[in-house]
């Protein structure tokens, strides 16, 4: 069973949801098996009121967070995964079905805290929103009807999660040793080095998703620790403010 | 993997449900996991027609079969599962957890055929429905919200039944070298028991659910196999043939 802390150390974050029943059932299936920190991102404000005051899910949705970007939502988490019906879309992540994915999210929860993304009802997590995640996870459905229903697929994911009453140990691939830099350094590290590319007249350098994605994506993969994530960040800065000098001293 | 012999021997049976969207998103869930077979006990009609209209589930909604009463919706099957939130209620069943019963579900699916009961959403089961079921099962929530989202509970089940990408094989507590008689027939067999009750006389015997439904555990506890079935229905018929015709002679 999943203690107290460890259920804390799980967020599941809704982005771009747009349908007050689908948020009021996903604090519903996080109440049913005790997990406590919803947080949403650029919900219709609306259906966010809406769902508010639609079910009760003993105070989930009253003490649900908002944020603007994803990024935010996940500043304070150490592992960071998305979820996803595959479909056609061409992956750049690593995938796991949520059977097998289960354990390492459970034993990264004994220590760390993990963000958990569901996207929009229509379209699923974008590829930017996917950018910040280290991996993804499917449930197993059948080819030829992928897509959940989004309050039924948060149900499945948090029941998997909490269906073992013993936690079955250090299952992940991660060993958990030393604590990794949370997302929102992680971020910082990725923006700087953005700005670095920038300040550098980077040949490829342009401002589509596809290529910020793919650059945050790789920042991801580097899996920082907190110090190492320090120094580089660190680094950057400084390299960046150069930049900026030599710029300026060159117009 | 289930082959699709088994997920069609898998009747899902919603009874007294209300709400169209939860009659849409048990079909939608098992759309998604393949299983095909969907039962409507009592439905109220409008939310029936509505739920048909309602989502795209793959034909499930169109060919849902619809009952007057469980023993028709289970007639046909030879393992009847009920789901429950536990709760308050005094349970005369052996009950487990759904993590510990799929495999049981899935070694039955292997030859035989299996009814998942789903309550309505108010009430769930009523003692008089579990009284059709062998054993229950219940989603492990935590004891200050056991009650779950009608469609999330649905998926959940089916998730658990078809998670294992590959079946595990004899796990259940049953051999199935024998097949089970249908619970038609062992609907059958409670029927004449309780007519040779009645006319006999029985002296505690009354037409209350909580009797009757009493002598329906009974007789589903025996888990009588087919040729026993008839042999046993044979005899039954022919004592209440015998006391039909002793009472009458004796007016």
């Amino acid at each position: 069973m999943l203690s107290l802390d460890e259920l804390d150390r799980l967020r599941v974050v809704l982005v771009d949801v747009r349908n007050p029943l689908n948020i009021g059932a996903a604090a519903r299936a996080m109440s049913n098996f005790g997990f406590r920190r919803l947080r949403v991102v650029n919900p219709y404000e609306i259906a966010f009121q809406g769902a508010r005051s639609a079910v009760k899910a003993g105070g989930i949705l009253e003490n649900a967070e908002k944020f603007d970007t994803v990024a935010e939502a996940v500043a304070d988490c150490t592992l960071i995964i998305g979820t996803t019906a595959v479909g056609h879309r061409d992956l750049q992540h690593s995938l796991q079905r949520l059977p097998e994915a289960a354990p390492a999210i459970r034993a990264h929860l004994a220590s760390g805290t993990c963000a958990l993304l569901f996207g929009s009802e229509k379209f699923g997590l974008s590829n930017r929103d996917m950018s910040h995640c280290h991996w993804l996870v499917h449930i197993p459905t059948r080819t030829e009807h992928l897509s959940m229903n989004l309050g039924q697929a948060v149900a499945i994911c948090l029941y998997e999660l909490a269906r073992h009453s013993v936690v079955t140990g250090k299952a992940g691939p991660e060993p958990e040793e030393r604590a990794f830099a949370p997302a929102g350094e992680i971020e910082r590290i990725y923006e700087t080095l953005l700005a670095a590319l920038q300040a550098s007249d980077y040949p490829k350098l342009n401002s589509s998703d596809t290529f910020q994605s793919a650059v945050r994506r790789m920042v991801f993969r580097l899996r920082l620790h907190s110090g190492d994530a320090e120094f580089l960040l660190g680094m950057l800065r400084q390299i960046v403010w150069k930049l900026g000098r030599q710029n300026k001293a060159g117009k």
